[in-house]
């Protein structure tokens, strides 16, 4: 069955769950910060997933991006599946302005998070389950029975 | 008609091509690190391709994270579009193992590249082209034509 690694969760809140990725707010307030995580087990690396999840994945992140990208003025996306210190595959996507503390440079290892105040993340949470609501389902275990072609 | 960005063009050595992307071999001998470009013009993002052009992005870029890590026996590999500095979408894959100067940080921003001796890149060059070349095609320009449903 899958779970989350436990350093993903103590990090991150649950925003929702995509067909194939659950959906999580990096805990920084300085960058709008979302990471997929395929709920497949045992997979740390993209071809590690089936063709049908890698296509999946990559539908579910570009989604995720463009619409981060529009709803919070990026100067540009990245998206990332670095897996140096968590194993479990999970792909970053950071909103990144020419005016945030890390820019240009990458935002892992810069700096210590900021996390958001109480108010702040409310806020923040609620925006993204608005973003993403549309193609949200249910956050089930045993998620590898979900057949890939009822997929968006 | 699409054109390699000037700074990629300077900071990498070209191996081939596969049906959507350019594979280059970053010129920083610490690594094996490709980055994989694909041919198509006003690309900045994943989201900026067709649909069919991202799952063969995905196909592509698994396929050679797979290949490298077993190659160079990666403990991980990083896999990130950022674009923060290079516009043009153009996607790293790195070898990291746990004895690299950066880890486990992420390499870019790290310290200057440390590019390779003629020998030692002649020989990097025959190797990866030796890895890859099953699924080269003619780098051709106007690459637009090709037809999605031919790729692998």
């Amino acid at each position: 069955m899958f779970t989350l690694d436990s350093r993903l969760q103590a990090d991150t809140v649950f925003i929702g769950r995509l067909p194939l990725c659950q959906v999580l707010l990096m805990n920084d307030s300085r960058y709008p910060w979302l990471i997929l995580v395929p709920a497949r087990v045992d997979a740390r690396e993209y071809y590690h997933l089936s063709v049908a999840d890698q296509t999946q994945m990559m539908r579910e992140s570009a989604w995720v991006a463009e619409k981060l990208a529009d709803q919070y003025s990026a100067k540009s996306m990245n998206v990332a599946a670095l897996g140096n210190v968590v194993p479990q595959l999970h792909v970053h996507h950071v909103v990144r302005k020419a005016t945030d503390p890390a820019w240009p440079g990458p935002v892992w290892g810069h700096s210590p998070a900021v996390p958001y105040g109480d108010a702040e993340l409310e806020q923040r949470v609620h925006e993204l389950k608005g973003l993403f609501s549309s193609h949200f389902v249910e956050d089930i275990d045993g998620s590898e029975d979900i057949e890939n072609n009822i997929y968006w």
